[in-house]
């Protein structure tokens, strides 16, 4: 079977352009459109300070039919007041050009340095040119998803078939972010930036849920800096390419079970691509006494710098752990709980339990870590993606000059 | 006149020898004595994970009395089950026995790796020595402050003469903290540690109030990596040996004003001593529309490593400050603040300044730095002291092994 990708689902073609916005000579303009007025959803920054094409992408999505997507890294427009605004909607107007469509049917974004205008000369070409080498392509669907990177080391994509009856859809996804990566997305909430595409068709209040609800268990439970960025957006388009009406509750938990393995993959990639990142944590609390509990105690967890450092070192350091939980102001009972490190119990029942600390070190030696707390309390569970902190985290973001 | 120590005021003595807890040869159990029952007001970690300490100076503050404090440094006894109640007990015991008085009027503290049992047998000796060496000497004061720090390159103390009517009285303090700094300290609230003397004359009661508000404007003002740690305590006795009473409106605004003073310059002393710091980074959020506000924008730019990089850095990215206070989840509207940095004006009215990015880079080039938030919007302000985020960070947190 031949790689799938984010033009895999049938409807979609995509292009990418260098404008020169980025100081690396690579592709910072791009565009993702869809064949026919697609179903859309999409949720954004919950940040009170958002960029002008949050605030521009926000009323396009209302309706819940977009025919694109404008992009472009190494600039965030955001902090850019009146004139960001029509630079965002400049982007669309352009964009619609392109697909022929109406200028509210294009979904703008943007990411990178925060508080400059938009080098717009430069833009507005691109986008034109952009729209000349349109294509559906495996080369194509690459170009697009690196024309979203910024302080990123690697393209960040995924997808999957799913069986509908006898028939087949698809879905796919790219993503970027690496750091300011702390996304708290909402019902229209990272500067983390998400596109998935599938062929089924969908209809947009269905959409819209899936995509919420997807986003609270992937792209908001992935932390890097815990700086929720300005400009943080995840789109979902459905072409309905495929004919495939997902409509019964079966073929809806089959396409909710494919979209969250897709965003989780992303949230992961994000994880793993963190700034100065050598390797993944993974923060599964268990059994909290409710969900609110589960998820400030593994973010609490995932946003600690000590508990990062120690990940760094290798370094079985569990009492940083525990009391991250502790300080996350939600029921937990230390003299209840169960850590584990590598699936080795390093805690329990409010004791410490002795294990081999060089053995351990070493399993923690790994490009994945495991962290596991068992609260025993209730049913609810979390699970977040971090990374650790390296020296390599201060370099880019102390060098990093604006 | 010479200089002011922490037995400056009357009636208090101290002394403190090295156990062995620590690897390095430093002090590391220490005793601070009152020569009689002194009133006495403690806050402690809101952390739900708390140390065998902080449960045992929990029961023997609550009458407002104390003769005395025993501490180590080393071992956080925390985590340490029902062992680490004994054991901190244990250290009542000895102390009280020094002291002449009842276990139940001693506080225990304790701060360092969390997780290990105390090693009771070198303690126990040393305690019992330490009562052959107390004395009121600013010798004996330093010993006292050395003997509580821990990853501390330096020690901390400040203290104030307070002119009431015609007669003076003395207030001083000494406090350590390096890292796992974001205390939250309540009546009866941080892994920093701070002790204040006065010679005053000052009910419980109204002592308690003075140390919960100087606390939270000061020690809970102040963050190095927002970890609360599970071993956070400030505790204030009042000698009274000045036979001064502290009962008119004014003399205790008085003393609250050289209170608050103590305490901040204490955690100003915290900020700047900060694991691998170079620089202080004072965060002034003014004009905000509630306290709650100001208090969550300031601790959330306070808290942003891309800030603290960016300070680091000395890279005017003001965009990473903006940002954050957007996240803090509070009312805030970026369309009417100023963000001020060094005294130079970035962002106005949703809007970047046009300022001389090398200038500015070079004042931020300072060991203090002075970040203002005017969000003109109400009269609530907050202050908050943190560092910057350096390589050195890295290196005492990742290779600091357990």
């Amino acid at each position: 079977m031949p790689q799938l990708h984010l033009l895999s689902p049938a409807g979609f073609k995509a292009s990418a352009v260098y404008a020169g916005i980025k100081r690396r000579q690579r592709p910072d303009v791009g565009l993702l459109l869809c064949d026919t007025l697609a179903s859309a959803a999409a949720v954004f920054t919950t940040n009170k300070v958002f960029a002008a094409p949050i605030q521009v992408g926000r009323d396009h999505i209302a309706g819940g039919k977009l025919r694109g997507i404008v992009v472009n890294s190494g600039n965030a427009n955001a902090c850019t007041g009146r004139q960001g605004l029509v630079d965002a909607k400049r982007m669309c107007d352009l964009a619609a050009d392109v697909a022929g469509c109406d200028a509210g049917q294009i979904l703008p974004s943007s990411t990178g340095i925060i508080g400059h205008v938009l080098p717009m000369r430069k833009i507005e070409r691109r986008i034109v040119e952009a729209g000349q080498y349109l294509g559906k392509s495996q080369e194509h669907a690459q170009l697009f998803a690196d024309a979203i990177l910024t302080t990123d080391t690697r393209r960040k994509s995924a997808a999957a078939r799913i069986k509908i009856g006898k028939q087949t859809i698809t879905l796919a996804g790219v993503c970027k972010g690496s750091g300011m990566i702390g996304p708290r997305m909402g019902p229209p909430h990272a500067t983390m930036l998400a596109y998935l595409t599938t062929d089924a068709a969908i209809a947009p209040t269905q959409l819209r849920k899936m995509l919420a609800d997807a986003t609270e268990e992937s792209f908001n439970a992935v932390t890097v800096d815990d700086h929720m960025s300005t400009n943080d957006t995840a789109v979902l388009l459905a072409s309905g390419a495929s004919g495939i009406k997902i409509t019964s509750d079966r073929d809806r938990k089959t396409f909710i079970k494919s979209l969250n393995e897709v965003c989780q993959s992303l949230a992961y990639q994000i994880a793993a691509d963190g700034e100065g990142a050598t390797k993944v944590v993974r923060v599964e609390v268990k059994n909290a006494a409710t969900q609110p509990a589960a998820r400030a105690m593994a973010r609490a967890i995932a946003d600690s710098p000590l508990v990062k450092c120690a990940m760094h070192g290798n370094d079985p350091n569990w009492g940083r752990i525990v009391s991250a939980a502790g300080m996350a102001g939600v029921a937990f009972d230390p003299d209840r709980c169960v850590l584990t490190l590598q699936g080795v119990v390093v805690f329990r029942a409010g004791r410490p339990v002795a294990f081999d600390g060089a053995a351990l070190s070493a399993k923690l030696n790994a490009t994945q870590v495991q962290v596991e707390l068992n609260c025993r309390m209730g049913k609810a569970a979390q699970t977040c993606w971090t990374c650790d902190l390296s020296r390599e985290y201060i370099t880019i973001n102390a060098d990093y000059h604006t």
